[in-house]
This record gives C-alpha cells, sequence and structure tokens, in this order.
C-alpha cells in the first residue's frame, strides 16, 4: 500500500505493509552518494540479525525519550559529522516516534537540513512519522525546540509492530483512536467493534492507514499549524498535562485526554454528542487508567496546560472540541469554566 | 534608505541608517504580544546606557563565536522557555554575525520557530544578518548545525559600527570587498579609490548599501544554496580553512582567500584577469596578514577544506572562480591540482 502526500511541492511517498523495508529502502538510497543509519537501540537490538541485517554500522539512538535530550542531540549531530556526512547523503531514522523526533530534528539541523527517510517501528509512529515535525524536548516541557522537515519518505513495516510491549501497543491505539474521532462516527463504530474484546495487530492495518490518511490531510493543508493542523492536537491538552505529570506513554494519555474533551465537548454544546458510559466503559476494558482523571488536580494540570507551546494566552487555555464525530472547533476555556469542567469530570468518575 | 527582499512571499525590510534602532523597532514590536531581546554582552556593555536605553531584560549572550556552542544553543532556548515565550511573541537579536547566528538558530528551533528580528552591529553582519542563514558551531568546523529562517525585519543601526575596533572593521570591510567583486569592475574601483588611504566608517554607507542588494539578488534567487547562492563563498573555502587554523576574524581570512581565488582564476583561465601586484599592494597597506598565505602547508589547507560542507565530493574540491569581476563559476580543482595552485602562490609572495 503506498500512498502519497499532497502538498504544493516536496511530495513523498508513504510505503505501508508487512516485510517491505529492506526491497523499499534501497530504491530511495541508490539516490544518494552514501546514507546513514540513525537506529533505536532497543530496536536494533530485537531486529539487528532479521529485518535491519542490511543495516551497515548504525548510529545507536536510545530508547525512547532518552534520544530526544540536548546531550542526545549534541552526539547525534557530532557523530554524523565526525563520519563526515554531505549534504547529498541520506539520513535514515528507525524507531519509535522518539526516535523519528530526535533524529528528524538532526537531519533537520545537521549541514542546515539533509534528507532522511522516516522508519517507524511502533504504532505510534503512524501518527509522528507523518507531517515533517521534529523535536527534542527542554527541561520546560516535550517538543519544545524544533524544527519542519518533510521526510522523502515514510517506510511503515508493519512486522515490527509484532515486538511491541503491549502498552505501547494501547499507547499507539490512543492516536489511531482519535483519527477515526477525526474522521466520522461510522470509523469510530467500526473501530470500536473490531476491537470489542480485544485490541491487537490483526485488525489495524486498515485503521493505521485510515489514521495517515486523515493526519495527511490535515497537515498538507496547514503544515505549520496555524490553522486546522491544530484539530490533531484532539485530547492532547489535557493529555500532555497528564503524559507529563504521570510519566505515561503519549497515546494513554491521549486517551485519558480524549475522555476529557468528549467531557466538555457535552458541557459546552449542552447536548450528548458523545455516550460518555460506553466509552468509558471501553477505555476501562482495554485498560486505559481512567483512574488517574480522578486523581488529577485541577491547579496543577492548568498550570501544566498553560506551558503548551500551542497556548498563546496565560489566562485562557486553547482546547481542540467537537461538535459532532469528525467535526472540530477551536476555543478558549477560561480558568475558572476549566477549573469547574475538570472538577465535575472527577465527580462523574 | 530601505531595502525590500523579492522572494515570492515572506519578504522583509532591511533598514539601513543611522540612529533608527529605537524608532523603526517599536513599529514591529507593536505588532507582537511580547518581545525577547537577545544581546551580544559586549554591545551591551558599550550600548546599555545610549543606543540600547529602550531594551529591558535582555538574554545576554557572550560576545563573539562564544555564543555559538551547543552549551549556549541550550541556554538561550532554555532561557527564552523559561520566560514563557510563545508562539505570537518576537525575538531581537542584537549583536554581530555570531550573535546573529545563534540567536537566529535560537529563534528558528524554539517551539519549532519564532519570528525574529536582526539587529547587525558589525560591519560583516551587513552581509550575516542577509539571507536568513542561522547556525551553530560543530567540533568539526564552524556553521555545521543550522537552520534557514527568515527574519522579518533586519535593522542595521550604522551608529553601533563607531566603537568597532579594527580589525574588525577590517574584517567585514572583506565581505565589503567581495561583494564589490560579485557586483563589477565600476564598484571594486571605486571602492579601492575610496579607501586609497584608508579604511574607515565615512565612506562605507554606499558601499554597505551595495553590498546588501548584491547579497540580496543571490539569496532570493537561490535560497537554499543548490546553484548560485554559491557563488557568495567567493574566497570562503580557502578562507575558512585560515580562519580556522589560524584562528582570524571571519572577514580577514576569506580576503586572503580572495587573493588566492584571484590567482587560481587567473591561472584557469591563462590570463591576467585580475592585477595581482596592485591588489596584494592594496591588501598589505590596510593591514590584511597576506603573510599568512607564505606560510599554509598545502596538505593541512587542503584536509580543511575538504571538511566544507559545501563540498559534497573528497577528491576534488569545489571553488568558486571568476571570468572576469561580476562574472563567477563553480569548479572542482583536483587535490593535485590544487596543491599546485597553493604552492605556487606561496613562491609568489
Ligand atoms: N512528530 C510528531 O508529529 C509526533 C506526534 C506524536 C508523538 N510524537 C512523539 O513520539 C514519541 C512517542 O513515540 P512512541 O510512542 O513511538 O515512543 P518511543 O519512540 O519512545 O518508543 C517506545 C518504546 O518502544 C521501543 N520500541 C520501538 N519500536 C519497538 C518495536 N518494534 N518493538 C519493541 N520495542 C520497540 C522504544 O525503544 C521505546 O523504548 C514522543 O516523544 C512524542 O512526543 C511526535
Ligand atoms: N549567517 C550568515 O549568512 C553568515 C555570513 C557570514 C558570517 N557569518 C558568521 O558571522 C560571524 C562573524 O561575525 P562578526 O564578524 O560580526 O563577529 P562577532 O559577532 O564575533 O563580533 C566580533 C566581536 O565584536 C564585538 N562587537 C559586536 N558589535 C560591536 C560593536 N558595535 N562595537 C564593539 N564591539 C562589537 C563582539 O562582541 C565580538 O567580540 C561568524 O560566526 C560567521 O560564521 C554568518
Amino acid at each position: 500500500m503506498e500512498i502519497r502526500t499532497d502538498y504544493a511541492d516536496g511530495n513523498y511517498t508513504i510505503h505501508v505493509d508487512y516485510g517491505i523495508l529492506e526491497a523499499s529502502i534501497s530504491e530511495y538510497i541508490a539516490a544518494y552518494s552514501s546514507v546513514h543509519f540513525l537506529v533505536d537501540q532497543n530496536v536494533y537490538a530485537l531486529y539487528k540479525d532479521s529485518l535491519l541485517s542490511f543495516v551497515q554500522h548504525p548510529i545507536i539512538l536510545e530508547g525512547g525519550e532518552a534520544s530526544k535530550s540536548f546531550d542526545a542531540f549534541k552526539h547525534i549531530t557530532e557523530t554524523l559529522l565526525e563520519r563526515g556526512i554531505k549534504r547529498n547523503h541520506l539520513i535514515v531514522v528507525i524507531g519509535g516516534g522518539a526516535a523519528g523526533d530526535a533524529g528528524g530534528f538532526a537531519a533537520a539541523t545537521v549541514l542546515r537540513g539533509v534528507d532522511y527517510i522516516q522508519v517507524p517501528t511502533t504504532l505510534l509512529a503512524h501518527d509522528s512519522s507523518i507531517g515533517g515535525k521534529t523535536a527534542i524536548n527542554s527541561g520546560h516541557g516535550k517538543n519544545l525546540i524544533g524544527a519542519f522537515h518533510r521526510p522523502k519518505a515514510v517506510i511503515y513495516d508493519l512486522s515490527f509492530l509484532e515486538t511491541l510491549p503491549h502498552h505501547e501497543l494501547l499507547s499507539g491505539f490512543g492516536e489511531v483512536f482519535k483519527h477515526a474521532l477525526l474522521k466520522d462516527e461510522e470509523t469510530v463504530r467500526t473501530l470500536m467493534d473490531a476491537t470489542r474484546t480485544k485490541i491487537s495487530l490483526d485488525m489495524m492495518k486498515p485503521f493505521i492507514i485510515s489514521g495517515i490518511e486523515t493526519k495527511m490531510h490535515y497537515v498538507t493543508t496547514d503544515e505549520k499549524e496555524s490553522g486546522i493542523r491544530k484539530f490533531l492536537n484532539l485530547g492532547h491538552t489535557l493529555g500532555h498535562a497528564i503524559e507529563y505529570k504521570y510519566r505515561m506513554p503519549h497515546g494513554m494519555a491521549v486517551m485519558l485526554g480524549l475522555y476529557f474533551m468528549m467531557y466538555a465537548s457535552n458541557e459546552k454544546a449542552a447536548r450528548n454528542i458523545f455516550d460518555l458510559d460506553s466509552f468509558r466503559q471501553y477505555f476501562e476494558l482495554h485498560g486505559y487508567p481512567l483512574e488517574h482523571l480522578k486523581a488529577i488536580d485541577e491547579v496543577e494540570m492548568m498550570t501544566l496546560m498553560g506551558k503548551d507551546k500551542k497556548n498563546q494566552s496565560s489566562d485562557a487555555t486553547g482546547f481542540v472540541l467537537m461538535n459532532d464525530f469528525g467535526q472540530c472547533y477551536f476555543t478558549e476555556i477560561d480558568s475558572n469554566q476549566l477549573k469547574k469542567y475538570i472538577s465535575q469530570l472527577k465527580e462523574s468518575l
């Protein structure tokens, strides 16, 4: 399966399937005079003798968020330079969203920008590898230093997903679910039906592809997030605060954030757009820790949300809410109102 | 004097004159909800009670290259974030080319890009502040990590130049001279006439403006340096190697590089495009240390030039040479040839 982006120029292809990596990548590599592989250490340990046996002399990235520190950024760029990287070389980044963000930022900045290919290896990275956002973390919050740098291709070999720990699958599923919400009610229903008893990989491929298409629609229409790209932050405003506070995998925190979004959307619209009971049962059945929502501290969450880089003012907090499945709007909720929503939500649980 | 860039979109104005900073900048600041000043420490010390008395709570950058380290990058971005920078704020960078590069890179990457204004305070920065290139230094060479990020304006208040040490004036003049060479013989002659006895600020303004116009022509035609922007590297290939080896101010090293460029251009064309004797006398009269050219080691220089990020192959070195005043071409010189040129140049001095 191949999906092509739809920018005015600088388009790229997203290849999605099982067992496609080596064949797909060799075509790209052929066009460059040299290639540098940046590989998540856990992924390399698991696949160096199988899917990644063709990878020569990789630069190993610490697994997960550790690759998104300033020190790791320095290490990655200095190693690329030590190896004599030139502007006509290619960088291939293999790993989850964290490796993709860190490797992508290195590719964006070394020699002021070198071509790169994303090879996502987690379910969540069906989201993070699309759209050209790259970043590292600051002491003041996640993803606060970064760049927009589109890859030359995304090669999403679903075979990698088989070794994903279950909580990482759940995390990635948070974004799959968000993309379904952004699309329409039909997609949400089908997805929930397909996962009625458990969330597993077997049924995931069509939803991954649909998720990629949804994300692509938003990022090609509004690359730099001045308008509708913001809608991709559905569930993320509170999600980020929860992720930060409870050190929970990104997509799991997003799922909690989505639940709050549903609650607030119902309140704002003064009607039941979302049947909260059924969503709560569904989330709890699959192990999303809604109990954390009961324990959150209103003021602490509001402080953390105020630091979110998408929030441009400090007295009100910007939120993406929904009028209906597939219909987002952006709104600012003032502090009193927000505090009330959070308290009510806690009581309702 | 105002010069307007000529991109397809995202244009900005370059304001050049004496005593214009405070008035010009207030118009821009008015459009933003907050402003953060990044100021070179030497410039702040000199002007905090005069030209910069309106600047509140600046973030102080170490003077010169020290502001272009990884550590300084971390310090600048973390301080901006600590101060609560948002996407709708403005950054104003005040200082020489180094502060401009470092502050510009911070502006390019914090929150994935915030608007900024360049306020150059050195003669050299008439060059570095135009064109949107930003960078920090690597252990493997200068400017190897960076981004393209156009300023929203350049406010070049020539009053700052009065405190510039003479060697910094000479350094900046190297780029003024390069821009004259890139323009035409007439401009070079007029410039040399105006500086027959000494290089001083009095006569500089028209040449600064002409230099800015020349640079702008190249950067707007070819922002990302895939073609003619390379011509701005006239004199820089050997210049960078000399700068690195002798820790000489950038533009002084460039002037030495320009002399080598003239030599090699004459050789390549097998005719006297440049009257080397007269240029040598002129450069020496003004204190450009041509004697370093006599002492350079061919192999060392070639190794350093091979590391230049503009050099995409390793057996030959890319150079910009001239067929005539104002007429550049790009060529690769193979190692043997290059070694011969350098040896011959050394003997000729
Ligand atoms: N750029 C964007 O648009 C964007 C969007 C969403 C999220 N993100 C970022 O993505 C990151 C989260 O990504 P993630 O959830 O993929 O986390 P991750 O990259 O941290 O990976 C999670 C863990 O799984 C391991 N892993 C990766 N692939 C594996 C595999 N195939 N088998 C076994 N283990 C594997 C990793 O080593 C890591 O320990 C966050 O840093 C977030 O900020 C970026
Ligand atoms: N981005 C580009 O396109 C580009 C182009 C050329 C050069 N550069 C970069 O520019 C830098 C060189 O710039 P530079 O020559 O301005 O050097 P600089 O910024 O290092 O300044 C030189 C010294 O002069 C001091 N200074 C600055 N303004 C002063 C003033 N008005 N009075 C007294 N002292 C003052 C500084 O503190 C510093 O000590 C290099 O890092 C080079 O890589 C960038």
